[in-house]
C-alpha cells in the first residue's frame, strides 16, 4: 500500500529525507575528486545549506515509493545541483553580490577571478558525473540545458538598464535561465525511474512551468523580501538595472512623470532606492499582478500532470507546486495592499 | 603505399588541410546551435584564425592516411578546440587582456560579465558535442580534462604575486592548465582511429610532454616575443605578477640587491618594466635555460613514440615536436646572448 500524499511540506521533506542524506554523502565524496589544491574552495561552494530545489524535483519526479533510494536519482540530483551551484558562483560575480545563503559569496571569499574558474571547475565536474551514466543521454540533456541557462543569463546581462524589454522577452529569459534546469530535473527524475515515457514528457512540462513560476517569485522576493530571512543580498535587480516582472508592472502603473524619473534612474545607472520602490509597489498593489502571473504558471504545471494522477510521483509533485504557492502567499500577505 | 613523412611544416599543414576544412565547416554549423540571441557572440569566439594546435594534434595522432577525413576526428577536434576557446575567453577576463589573435578579446568586446557567461556557454556546447559520440568516454575524458585545466588556472590565479613558487609547483600548474588538453587531444585522436591501445597510451604521454614544452615556450614568448607578430597582448605574466619559468630563472640569476627590488615590485603589484626585464634576460642568457627545459620535454615526448615508429601517425606527430623546436629556435635566436 503506498502512503497517502504528504499533508504538508514538512511531511514532503521527511519523505525525501533519505534521498537528501544520500545526496549529502554523494556531494561530500565528490569534493574528493577535485584537485587537492582547490578542494576546500569546491567544498565551500558545494555546501549543503541550500534549498536543493532541483534535487527535490529529481527525487519527487522519480519517486518509486517510501524508502526506495535509487543511485541513479542521487547521481542525477548531484549533477543538476552542481550545475546550479556553478551558475550561482558566476551570477554572484556579475551581480556583485556579497552574501548568499547567509555567508560570503565565492566571489567575495576568493576574489572574482578565482570564482570564474571555480565555477568552471564545478560545471566540468557536473558533466563528469553525468558521464557516469551508462548512456550519453544525461550528458546530452544537461550540457544543452547548461548552455541555455547561460544564454538566458547573457541576454539578461546584456539588457541591463534596457527598459524596452517586452513581457515575451522577459519570459524567454527566465525560461532559459531558470525553467530550463527545473524542466530537465523533473524529466530526468521521471525518465531514470523507468516511468511511462508520456509521463516523463508531462514531468518535463510540469518542471518548465514550475520553473517560470519560481523565477517570477524570486524576482518578487528581490523587491519585497527581507534580507535576513532570505539569507542573500536583495535589491540586486534594481541596483543592476535588471528589468523583472515586478518592476515592469510598476513602470506600467505609475504616472508618466514618475515613470520618466524611474526610467532615467534605471538608464543612468543611479539605482532607484529599494525602500522607495518597495513602498510604491505596496501602494499600487503590484505584488497582486505578479502573484496572478505565478498562479497561471502553476495552473499549467498542474494540468500537465492531470492524466497521470494515479502514478506514485504525482501527489508529491503537486505538493511542490503547493509549497511554492504557500511561499508566494506568505510573501504577498505583507505586501499586497488590500 | 603511404606517403613519406612531411619534409617541413607547410607539408604537414597541407596534409591536415582537408581535416581543417572539415573542422571549419563543423564549427560554422555549431554556431547555429547557440540560441539566436547569442549566436553572433559565439561566432566571434569560434573564429577560425587561431593556430588550432589541439585539433592538429587530434588529426595527426589519429592519422589514417592521405585523404581519409573521419567524422569522429573532426568532432573530437571540435570539442577540444571549443573547450580551449572557452578557457581563452575566461583567461582574457582575468589577465585584463585586450587583444587576442590581433583583435579585441571577448571581454573587451562584450564586457567581462557577458564574457564569463559566454565562456560557460562554449564549455557547455563543447560537452554537448562530446555527448554525440556513441559512448560516454569522450564526455568523461573531456569533462575531467576541463576540470583539471580550470584547477591549474585557479592555482596560478591564487598565487599571483607569490614569489615562493617551486619549480615542481610551476610544473604542476602548467601540467594541469595546458598539458592536460594536449594530452587528451592526442589520446582521443589515437583512440578514435582504432589504433593499438598501447599506442593510444603512448600518444597520451607524447601529448602531455609536448604540452608542457609548449607552455614553457608560451611563457617565454610572453617575455621576449614581439606583440605585433604574435597577435596578442604580451607581458601580461609580468604585469599580473605570474611567476613563470623565465622569471624564476631570472630571479635566481640576478644579484641579491637586484632580486630584492624585483621581489618587492612583484609583491607590491607595481609591475616590473617589460623592456628592462627583457634586457636583463638577454644579458644573463636566461632564454638558454628556458630552451633547455623545453628540449628536455620534447625529448621525453619523442621517446614515448619510439616503439611505434612504424605506425602511420608517428612521423606526423614527430613533426609537431620539430615544429615547436623550430619556433623556439627562431624566438631564442634573437634573445639568447652568445
Amino acid at each position: 500500500m503506498p502512503l497517502p500524499p504528504p499533508r504538508d511540506f514538512s511531511e514532503l521533506f521527511e519523505r525525501v529525507g533519505p534521498h537528501m542524506a544520500a545526496l549529502d554523502g554523494f556531494m561530500r565524496r565528490e569534493v574528493e575528486h577535485f584537485e587537492p589544491e582547490i578542494r576546500d574552495m569546491a567544498a565551500y561552494c558545494l555546501d549543503t545549506s541550500g534549498k536543493r530545489l532541483r534535487p527535490t524535483m529529481v527525487f519527487v519526479s522519480g519517486w518509486q515509493g517510501e524508502g526506495v533510494v535509487s543511485d541513479d536519482l542521487v547521481r542525477a540530483a548531484g549533477v543538476v545541483e552542481m550545475v546550479h551551484l556553478a551558475t550561482l558562483v558566476h551570477d554572484d560575480i556579475m551581480d556583485r553580490a556579497e552574501i548568499r545563503r547567509s555567508r560570503r559569496t565565492a566571489a567575495r571569499e576568493f576574489g572574482p577571478d578565482a570564482a570564474v574558474l571555480l565555477g568552471d571547475a564545478l560545471f566540468s565536474q557536473a558533466l563528469h558525473i553525468a558521464s557516469q551514466f551508462p548512456t550519453t543521454e544525461v550528458c546530452r540533456l544537461v550540457s544543452e540545458s547548461t548552455r541555455k541557462v547561460c544564454s538566458g543569463e547573457i541576454m539578461q546581462t546584456l539588457r541591463r538598464r534596457d527598459i524596452n524589454i517586452s513581457l515575451a522577452e522577459y519570459r524567454r529569459m527566465i525560461d532559459l535561465k531558470t525553467a530550463e534546469l527545473f524542466r530537465v530535473s523533473c524529466f530526468l527524475g521521471a525518465r531514470l525511474s523507468g516511468h511511462d515515457p508520456a509521463f516523463a514528457q508531462a514531468a518535463d512540462r510540469f518542471g518548465h512551468h514550475l520553473g517560470i513560476a519560481y523565477q517570477i517569485y524570486d524576482d518578487l522576493v528581490d523587491f519585497v523580501g527581507e534580507e535576513k530571512r532570505i539569507g542573500k543580498t536583495l535589491g540586486t535587480d534594481l541596483a543592476t538595472g535588471k528589468l523583472t516582472l515586478p518592476l515592469m508592472l510598476l513602470l506600467e502603473r505609475v504616472s508618466a512623470d514618475e515613470r520618466a524619473v524611474m526610467v532615467a534612474a534605471l538608464r543612468g545607472g543611479h539605482p532607484l532606492g529599494l525602500s522607495a520602490s518597495k513602498q510604491r509597489m505596496q501602494e499600487l498593489g503590484i505584488a497582486g499582478g505578479v502573484v496572478r502571473a505565478i498562479d497561471e504558471e502553476l495552473a499549467v504545471a498542474r494540468e500537465a500532470l492531470a492524466p497521470f494522477t494515479r502514478l506514485t510521483p504525482v501527489p508529491l509533485m503537486l505538493q511542490l507546486g503547493e509549497m511554492l504557492q504557500k511561499q508566494v502567499g506568505a510573501l504577498s500577505a505583507t505586501t499586497v495592499s488590500p
